[in-house]
């Protein structure tokens, strides 16, 4: 529940405009609401300042629709990540305002107008390969109230391609960067500047990067103080991170 | 080089007090200093915040004071981690304001007292085990002029000391959890509370812990957004997260 | 071949209305029967309590019906695991009782009435992504008669939906845990109540989750005594030793 | 806290022998007691039926000690794994009445007579090297109140030594199986027996055992339903899960 | 080269049937033949008692066939493992003698009748799905003049069918051993015979058999010398060294 | 941008054959040009002797055409790897010079003819599988202007082949081995000639291979000094190493 | 118990030299003896056509000894391997005819004679290192009555020093090859000859080596069939299986 | 055998100073040397430009000092790798010419001076702690004739120390990148120069780093054509195949 949605509520039964039943009624799923298959924690808002957010992986269309349509009935942004296209279909067939962005495979609903804050976070990659993830990590910061500058294909076979860039990288927050392979470009990145710096290891590669775990080992040893990790391909958890430094200033 | 005395040579050279050519030989090692064995990062302070903190495994006592020597002549406060008691010997004999902390295994010198920052870092362990690692976590939060908060032993096997301590928890504007075996503590924070949480997997454990594996995915696989990691016991690096984030405010 | 069928074969010699080698016939293919590829150990629920369970993944729609038909033939009680639905219209064609669970990937054959017991097996899942594996603990447990209670989706990221259940989950005499991503959840089960917790990790995740590698190893490493484990997914291993538990009461 | 001294002090204020005030104090330490070091966690007794038990590993003798003598002040039994020669001399220093299992490595102080349950526990070895890690099951199972009958070194290479003991084993009310190498006894046994059986890897083997990984790996792989698993070495784990089954009896 | 073919072509020579020209020509590919692709090689029969066999994974139809042909040229009796079968239609086209097993994907062509000899097999599977490389060992041991015995399902969840088998086990010269899972039946019959083992491990399982791992390692670690090890699921393999052994005697 | 265009550039500017402004907007895309997704590093051939190699997995087709255009402009030869057939038609659809190896999964565009040079790199396969490797090493060595000589199908079991092979062999300026499974003939290979070995370890085998994991190791364990390694199936990284060393000649 | 003496017992009762009470009781043990810590498989002989052999890694000195003492009590050649130096002297102070080998850390003790017999076995190394693991092959095969030939140090990477050996290589029955790093001989040696190979990886090697993995998977991924694979440093599985083979002969 | 006392053994002959058996007798170790424990490859510096390196892990002193007497008899330049103090002082005692270098843990004996070639080779760490790995490149470097230049200490994390000595590289023929926790210094070197890179792993770090595993694999995935990688700590064989390039020129 949104925490503007709670406080018209309780201002509504302090002015007499509506009957304790009625907030009672309102307020009863605030903890969460149980769909069976899924409990929507609607306190989340309240608790950690972000709405739960729906990872669509293994979920079907019609879980992933109830739980958008008790979000919206609660008044609140949603964000969902993993979405196939099939879902977004699914959902938007009821609910018009959803928008996919199909390389980042999010799908958002602005119930609420987002509060633009001050927080910059960039957004970096290693490669044209990376650039889903990192899509990923961008919508989210967006949703989260940042202003995202997006810096892609900077990795260290060419590095005059990052250093061109350093002056607008300083200028940031937080930091996330994107990369596969060995992921290098943490290290290098967390050696020019002094904001926080997200890694997210990425699954591109072949071979022996199996699956991302040579750059997630890469970021885990890297040798620049100030770098913290995510999950491989976890650009949401990156994002996610960035924002709730950035929007700290 | 501290940022404060790059700043009073600049300003001995504006007022006359200072030749050009005195001026030059001061700052000739402004970018590293060469001892051979290794270059020293004197430019550290002034492009990321921070100098440079001397990690002593696998360098000798001799090494190591050379080390410290010059960054005492540079007016820089010095942090080192894993440092052995012989190692900490070396240096005191030449430096007695060196201090000691043995179960963090660090060693501190303030040469210009830290400035106190209003940012507050909690430091959260799950068990008694891993103090150590989460003590160098604190040490460092401590030398970047963070308030710390120790709150430690409050696993998930009995989680009512945890919550007991939530409101404490929530004042914090950035926090390390420090745990072993699963890991599971860094995810149960993470749900309760609104800022950065830098989870920092020990080794402590045994069997199929594999030396800190098993909680260093558990943490990277947390269910929780907000949580992200660094390198198994590596309580330096979370604290350098946690206080970069803290000092923001 | 069921306790109860052996019973009335014996029976019936002793009363004179079944010859020796009527009985001897019917009694021969005890201890197990061979159909070439599969020598089916009707001697199973004599020894262990509970008929073979058919484990359907490997083998072909053909075996499977011919090993279902030999069980119904012995009037066992049929369970069989990971059935596509091609095997399950080819036992159905045979079979009318045949009944398919399509989330579990279940099917029953009820033969004998299953005996109600008292025991109490909750089955609880941190996602909603989980409760395909939870549904095969489900179907296990009440094939072999316990009382189950399902709690969906009360993962640590919102643990107060989990507390909301406490009492609940309180009276059970065993509890299965399906978890992925780090598998906290049975750690946090574990530390809350007396009776022993089956925890069973999912491939749910992705990146260095590893298929379940770190539910796995999260749940090996637990904090909290009384947990213990069985394979990635497997559901009705679970449900099977939490039964076992339950009914012993 | 023991329960049944929870139990006298509110049976004192309910006679009126003692006053409100002095069992406020006694009380206040209920949920837990903070050493600083550590929180001991004295609701656990009363919350899982067995009070806290003291791992030992990367403790100091000092902090053992102290726990020790809060345990004992409260007036619960204590059992302590992973104990050292050392830290048991630390102990027993203080409290005369610990015991020490060399080959367990565990510490005993029965500050109240266990309680004698009819509930019985197979703990079988595969070979000679498993009996440590056998022996801290035992420790733990007595200590429960459970009849502990110690089957030891009948591993597969030799299968009728398994087999002679058949009888004995079917009368458990729950086993524990300790192998190293392939760790194939547990599948075995769980091949012959109605109950459940808990299965602990050790780390005896070498080679591509990789300290248990093999052992591990097998027994959660193992074909015979019925069969759970604990950490590597855990024997404290596995008589902990087979006690909490057996005293259901 | 048959090794007969070369006697025969010798024997030409001596008599004054063949002139030297002729039979330098036909011996001129003896040691190899080079298809550009693959160097086929002759030798092989001569040097280790068997021809090349035909590995077919990775290869196209085209090159199977190619290498077949010059096979049957040179009258070698041709075995080929992992066959699919298109590749099998592209050889059947040309070489109306070729066989396909599509449970083992072996193709055999029997140029030359192979030699019956005394020595005996047995083939063992834990399970019904281990049947495909317990085939493919079988096929390799025929056309290397074994007698093959089958006993297949005879896994350690039902032991009394494994026993009931000891007699004609026991008459083996060598004996295969398949098994998926945790791989126990190799230990198990081990510890039963006399004769030397191969064990095989299956890819059969799921979850953290990781994909035939956990057999792999648990008949590695066996507790019953005796018993060597294969590749995961290369039946070929333990078909060939088990008769290999067969054989001398 | 080719070594050569830019010296044609200089030279007009120098002859005032073309205005210091035309030749300032034609040289100012030297470092590297953004495409948004990719930022093209134009001033790779001059740093490092050949032009940027477009790797095309998880590329789309757009992406890779647009790439390729903008080399050709530069003038630039085109080498792009792991090249789909759909890729390629959609770069021929505009560049008819393109061609295609569908082995190799490479596409070259020969826009200024390569410089032929005396630099040998002889391509070793173990077996027909690992050709489509060494064929990816082969046009890259080619490429860059080295004459290659193909050995194909010389592995260990009959090891006779490689050493029928030896004289041609030992004439090269470098070697590149290409083999899966357990990838011996690095070793045997490093063992006979002078000049280094590049080995690449490919995914050809099944079970324990663990998709080229076993080759990887055995060639970084090579016993055999001269050998280096790169990544598994990277038969581009192995061709490149290769011809930088043969053309230092 | 040896076979020998079985049968004297036998004959002394058909004799009538031996009374019936007197044989049982000499009897009583055949199958097993339990020594508490351990059960001492007397069977093993009869079955298995060898005594039980000692392991000593985990064992005591003091059960040790006791195990011998039974041993040599029925008259069975005592195998012991991983023998300390204490745990010999241990033995050897009761059982003067004891004798170690250092090297291969084996203690054998000699009852009755070794019947010799005409298989041979060839004990390979690749290096000087490889020796320990070999000769506890060498001791096994010798203590089973085969004839040994040592052909040490002919490692790959100067393969001539294997070929110099061949002729004497192909007279045996068959062939432990022990190899670390990359373990390339024992493909390389299964290239050249018709008997069966038993390849036995070493820990011999560094960094990814990993303990002997990197050898253990390249023998397990061999080219070349008639390999198979015995543990990590198992010389007494390899010389066990070796011996096996070549008595059938 | 040195290339020149060969040639001065068959000059003499050719001149008559020397008597065929005389030669013969001089020439009879030519292909390799047996020493029981070893067999001593005469012929490598003919076949390959480099006598054998005696790798001294796992050799005792008394073996190594006979391998060096032989090899300084055939007037052999001596290299000796991870030697012991004590092996070195064992050696010493007989050859007085050796040289120990204690950082690098290498032994050399200069028989005959070292031909001073033109090739250089330039050797980078990113920290202190690699310089041992480092140092027994530069020793083998130079020993088979490099011009070696030591760049030590430029890690990435202040990378402005790398590109100050980028002059310095880019003269060198090849170069030798010794880095430790994440490798990444090995692809920004590689993104800077044209020669070929020889990526040595070190076991500097901790945690994940599984001992160089996290560098390793860093740099197999390399995103820097031209980058190849030796075993983990493997100082001699980056050296070594550095030091094949530079001399080519």
């Amino acid at each position: 529940m949104h925490p503007d949605k709670l406080r018209s509520i309780v201002n509504a039964v302090a002015k007499g405009s509506m009957s304790v039943d009625e907030a009672m009624s309102a307020l009863k799923s605030l903890p969460y609401e149980d769909l069976g298959f899924a409990k929507l924690d609607h306190h989340r808002h309240l608790r950690r300042g972000f709405p739960e957010v729906i990872f669509c992986e293994n979920k079907t269309p019609h879980q992933i629709t109830a739980i958008v349509s008790k979000m919206v009935e609660s008044e609140c942004n949603v964000l969902a990540t993993r979405v196939s296209p099939e879902a977004f279909e699914s959902v938007h067939a009821l609910h018009k305002k959803a928008t996919y962005n199909p390389g980042a495979r999010t799908m958002t609903i602005i119930v609420r107008p987002v509060k633009r804050l001050t927080g910059r976070v960039a957004i970096i990659t290693a490669g044209t390969s990376d650039i889903p993830v990192a899509e990923e990590a961008a919508v989210t910061s967006e949703m989260m109230g940042c202003r995202v500058r997006r810096i892609y294909d900077v990795g260290v076979a060419g590095i005059h391609r990052l250093f061109d860039q350093k002056d607008e990288i300083s200028k940031s927050d937080s930091i996330v960067v994107a990369a596969g392979m060995e992921g290098a470009l943490a290290s290098v990145v967390g050696g020019l500047v002094e904001c926080p710096i997200i890694a997210v290891p990425t699954s591109v590669g072949y071979g022996a990067s199996f699956r991302g775990l040579a750059a997630l080992l890469g970021m885990l040893n890297t040798c620049s103080p100030g770098v913290c990790v995510v999950n491989i391909d976890n650009g949401f958890g990156a994002g996610y991170v960035a924002s709730l430094i950035a929007r700290r200033k």
